[in-house]
């Protein structure tokens, strides 16, 4: 018998391969001979991932409608939003990481001017895609205005970029539960909430049920930097593609270091639980977004 | 008695004094002692420059409508746009520029890092200032979901971006014209161009009147690039408010290099010509931009 567990990675692999295929279309193809751009965009794009952030989108779309096709654009703009953001991180004057997913970083690749523009070119991919008149026209106008303000907002300075600038200014620093909250809160949490929001108000959903697919995703949100910050003290780091212990390394504020591992295991469970709660609220099939917070907790890499 | 000359430099001044104020109210106000990427945005965004970009919205649009108030969101995000570029051309990694204007690059005041997220977090900015619900409100939903994909699609990988790639590929290598040609339409016609056909779409126009105010936008757009290749030869460094020469010295390919002087300058009157003439075309009252296209082939800085 097929367990739940199973059927939740099948389809989360499911989405992630339509995305894929997506993806690869909605990048530029230069025929010249300076088309090492679009070559880094795509290999940052299409390095493979979890696509969680655009599965969020097009799981909590299926809530409302059936064909989650119309929403692929938008779950892709996301996953650019994301790739851009991995891409300058790695850069030598951020972290300076010359290894994502146990492939060279896109500055390792193709050189720091060509991957400074690879990221520039991904976020700025992210808006024309989604006002596309192939793809906007599926929804109404205000709808996609809607979803492109969500985006913006929760990539720019009051979300993401808030929380990579106190990434890098904290780092070294005593320890703080607040900032180290609102630290998760914005670099990865916002763009998580934003994936929701977007399945939510393209599908024509109303303020009530956006909200809880926001409070669903805020809770996951946290709990996977939690478990990030587990795997890099208990993780295998053949599992995980990257060496672990870095945290310690960099002396990097983090759960595991203010809480210790058992306290750091024990929020992991109560978001968790929070998280698939909040979901009792929604109408439709709520089973996969339930087993995806499972998986997303206990995960290995 | 007030030369022609005098009230364009009045009305352009006009312009950039509004939207001086207006970007100044876009700009995040973070009262967190992370405010360091606010700090940097405002240092770059607020650092004066001509406002080319966000007047030619502003002109074509008031070409249709009477007040102008209501087009200074998208005129400024197309000078968060601008902004953004020159803080990311002008890091280690691309031009590697320690002045802008006179003073000190945004890497060289704020750090790398800072800059770097400086520059994501305009470009983010522009995205968001634009879908607003207090300025895009103004306008049909349709048209915003337009000026958007027009602002995205003139600033990435086929338009701006391609433009800096050409740009940084080319460095040093033989010249060619039909290269050099692609490179200034890209890295800063597209952007030109956008400016007009926003403020048109904004306004309402028809799609024979954006026409004409694009075609418009690419001949000064040219000449605006080969006055600069101009000036790097026989301009004067004070008035320039950076050194002269720097063309010659990093072997770059430029329209003086390839055609000389005097056919370099008689490339902007055709092209300044051209442009006046296509104005014709428009009903409203051209004078402002039949007098910027003069202002700008005859600009010493």
């Amino acid at each position: 018998m097929e367990k739940p567990m199973d059927r939740t990675k099948q389809q989360l692999g499911s989405y992630a391969s339509m995305l894929e295929t997506a993806l690869a279309g909605y990048l530029p193809r230069h025929p010249s001979p300076e088309q090492t751009v679009a070559d880094a965009m795509a290999y940052s794009l299409l390095s493979g991932g979890k696509r969680i952030r655009g599965a969020l989108t097009l799981a909590f779309y299926r809530l409302f409608r059936e064909d989650v096709r119309p929403a692929l654009p938008y779950a892709g703009a996301l996953e650019m939003v994301h790739a851009y953001s991995l891409i300058h991180d790695d850069l030598p004057c951020m972290d300076d990481d010359d290894l994502r997913r146990g492939k060279p970083s896109c500055h390792i690749a193709y050189g720091e001017a060509t991957a400074l523009l690879a990221g520039d070119a991904l976020l700025t991919l992210a808006f024309e895609t989604m006002t596309d008149p192939c793809h906007a026209g599926a929804f109404a106008p205000g709808a996609v205005v809607k979803v492109v303000r969500c985006l913006a907002a929760a990539a720019g300075c009051a979300g993401m970029i808030d929380g990579q600038m106190i990434d890098l200014y904290q780092e070294g620093k005593p320890a703080s539960e607040e900032l180290l909250k609102r630290t998760y809160a914005k670099k990865t949490g916002a763009l998580i909430a934003a994936a929701a929001q977007m399945g939510c108000v393209l599908a024509g959903a109303g303020p009530e049920e956006t909200e809880v697919a926001e409070s669903y995703c805020e809770k996951i949100g946290l709990a996977f930097q939690i478990v990030d910050d587990l795997l890099d003290v208990t993780g295998d780091a053949r599992v995980l593609g990257k060496p672990i212990g870095s945290d310690i390394e960099n002396k990097k504020c983090t759960y595991v270091s203010i809480y210790g591992l058992d306290a750091a295991r024990q929020k992991v469970d109560q978001l968790n639980q929070e998280a698939k709660a909040s979901l009792q609220k929604l109408k439709g099939d709520t089973s996969f977004l339930a087993s995806l917070a499972d998986l997303l907790a206990g995960r290995q890499n």
